[in-house]
């Protein structure tokens, strides 16, 4: 239908024969807040304070140290990492779940670069510029210790950049400002023609987006937990590796986790098999806890399909959301980020506009309209107003009324108030 | 006293006149349990479950990601860290609390690696033999990337090792398996003379033994937030540095939370001033917020005398249960490995037995009595049977009790039972 046609009642019949629905039930989400940040802290599940008051009161509370056995707390580190590797195309076994992006990307940037160094003329590792700053701030961190350099391109220079110096390929699969999405395959085809290791951050792509790791003949991958993974503040984030690589690996953050036997305390270092390995310090139960209730919201899809249910349900409100802001604030001065070809985009849709920015998504905060506003560098990027559409707990009905308060946020002046000039640090 | 003339009833008395008896009751302790493995795992706090379950429902449920701001999830890092500043001898914004021992110790290593760096010549790593395993792991990780040595001695070599090609100086200040502590101001006054830098490895000591890293004109220091911080499973872990070395820091886990600006999202990194640069990932906040109340349990000890009120404390439990183990399990083949002189031991006593001390250590743990035991290597190392007297909830009587609970286990033969000769996995 033409977006013209689409009124507020259309949706809601959207929304009436949608059979994900339901899985909306499974979030704590206050009343009258429409929730399109999901894509930078993802909503409280309903499980989880249960849950963790169970790991609290009964598994530390009562069964203490003994819990690391009994309560299972020893396992959890894989047993979520097998949940994750259902929603990213990863096999039981292969993913865990430990310490930050950051760190993760440390780990497994350092573990490509180890194996490259069979062949010293690789000595390059490409980026694209628009790359979340800590996977830029990790590389070069790791270029300048090991002497080598850091290439930063466009997407469109990517096929060229894959020349015969360059050891490793780092890209975010979903860019976090546009949501422009790689097409992971072709570029992993690309870059084993080329000889080149990849490296794929996964942060808005998981629990976003179907991706099929082993499909793609990727090498590695990291992602965050407390994205669309709904795992909470701070959440631990997660890494897998090809295990065609498995007997080759080597990782700096040897921690005693990542030990073959952690509990024999022996002096030497001797990595656990596999992706074991990529653990380092103990890990946090808490953490893991909330992150495996989260996963668990995702995975409640599974019988209606799952991740390629959920993708559906995504692309049509992303399509949604741009004809209603191509339509209803036509002439208001926004420009759309983001794709419009669907291979080509995640699960958000990102706005430009010249001025206002900020304070537009202040004003619409304050109407229960929750995105959020991405500073530009003041050359090549503008800022951004970043919507991200989950479908676990999104409707139609939401992206009509998330663009209505858009209108009249704009209609209104309102975001002109002094009250929206300041700007604040937000995540 | 002697300790043949100490009754049941004159550690109950010992029990009555301390001024610390009530802080037990900050704690969640199984009706029935000595709980004397607290330098494993610390045990939970009563207010923990009601300030997640606020974090969880109010702040993340409600708040979503606004609650990085205005719940002051972004200041929670270096607030727990300056809780932790207090019990360690450090002023307020020099410690931050964050990710694991071990990785803290990669930054610790590295950063204090890069100062030692002017002088090409220190080229070795020292540090004990028996130091935790992890801490080894982490030295040899970073050894092999930089092409140093790494020299493992036994203690009373540590002055003849401080030589002229040595860079750092790593060592844990209570040993985990015998409980046998370094004067530290001694020891770093022995490593400034020979311009060697200090880490110290604070795992058992903070929140267990009076710690002043200032007065001792320590480098660095890590330590562990789950043990007698009371923390949690996997609680952050935190790091301090000496404000001298400030503005020469360079630590290689340049993730996007140690930036100056990080969002600013700018694509180079400059690390934040002081100790917050050596912040990475986005930080864990269901930790941070379980820390915060395992710390308060220790700074509840302050209007007593703090630290020093609960190392006399800790001293007269240490004591008491040596001298009772002497006198009544005499004849059962026991070795105290824990220094006798105050001066020289944290706060936990370890055993040993040439047979049976896992076996030993299963047949308290069922009658309530829970240590740990930790494996030999055969060699220079006995198994031991390690027990912790944190003084916030340990009492005299809880220490005659157990070594009246060892030594029924002892005369009754009961750990010779079948079920109790098969070792798991423990931490």
């Amino acid at each position: 239908m033409s977006p013209a046609s689409i009124t507020r009642a259309d949706c809601e019949a959207l929304d009436r024969q949608d059979p994900l629905a339901a899985l909306r039930n499974q979030f704590s989400l206050p009343e009258g807040v429409i929730y399109l940040d999901g894509n930078s802290l993802g909503p409280l599940p309903l499980t989880t304070p249960g849950r963790l008051a169970t790991t609290l009161n009964e598994e530390w509370g009562k069964g203490l140290i003994t819990s690391w056995n009994i309560a299972g707390w020893l396992d959890l580190p894989q047993q979520v990492g097998d949940k994750i590797a259902r929603l990213i195309g990863a096999h039981p076994g292969e993913v865990v779940a430990a310490d930050s992006t950051s760190i993760n990307l440390y780990k497994t940037l350092s573990a490509a670069l180890n194996i490259a160094a069979a062949d010293p003329r690789r000595s390059a590792i490409v980026s694209e510029r628009g790359n979340f700053p800590t996977d830029l701030y990790i590389a070069q961190s790791l270029c300048r210790d090991r002497g080598l350099s850091l290439r930063l391109i466009e997407r469109d220079e990517l096929e060229a950049a894959l020349r015969d110096d360059v050891a490793v390929l780092m890209l975010t699969h979903v860019d976090y400002r546009t949501g422009a999405m790689h097409d992971m395959a072709a570029v992993c085809a690309q870059a084993r023609r080329a000889g080149v290791r990849t490296i794929w951050d996964l942060a808005h792509s998981a629990g976003a987006v179907p991706v099929d790791l082993h499909a793609a003949g990727a090498d590695f991958a990291v992602g965050c937990g407390y994205k669309y993974l709904n795992g909470g503040p701070g959440a631990p984030a997660f890494l897998w590796m090809n295990p065609s690589h498995a007997d080759r690996i080597r990782q700096p953050l040897t921690g005693w986790w990542g030990h073959a036997a952690p509990f024999a305390f022996t002096s030497d270092y001797v990595p656990a098999a596999g992706i074991a390995g990529f653990q380092s310090g103990t890990p946090s139960i808490l953490g893991l806890v909330a992150l495996d209730c989260g996963l668990d919201t995702l995975l409640a899809a599974e019988p209606f399909g799952g991740m390629a249910t959920l993708r559906r349900k995504s692309l049509a409100l992303t399509s949604l959301f741009m004809a209603l802001v191509q339509e209803r604030l036509r002439g208001h001065d926004f420009a759309i980020a983001t794709p419009a070809d669907e291979q080509g985009r995640g699960s958000q849709v990102s706005l430009t506009r010249e001025e206002g920015a900020w304070a537009i998504v202040q004003a619409l905060i304050e109407r229960g309209v929750i995105g959020d506003f991405r500073a530009g560098d003041g050359k090549h990027q503008h800022d951004i107003l970043r919507f991200g559409f989950a479908p676990l707990y999104i409707g139609h009905a939401d992206v009509w009324q998330a663009v209505d308060q858009l209108l009249q946020v704009m209609q209104s002046g309102q975001w002109r108030e002094a009250r929206f000039a300041q700007r604040r640090a937000v995540t």
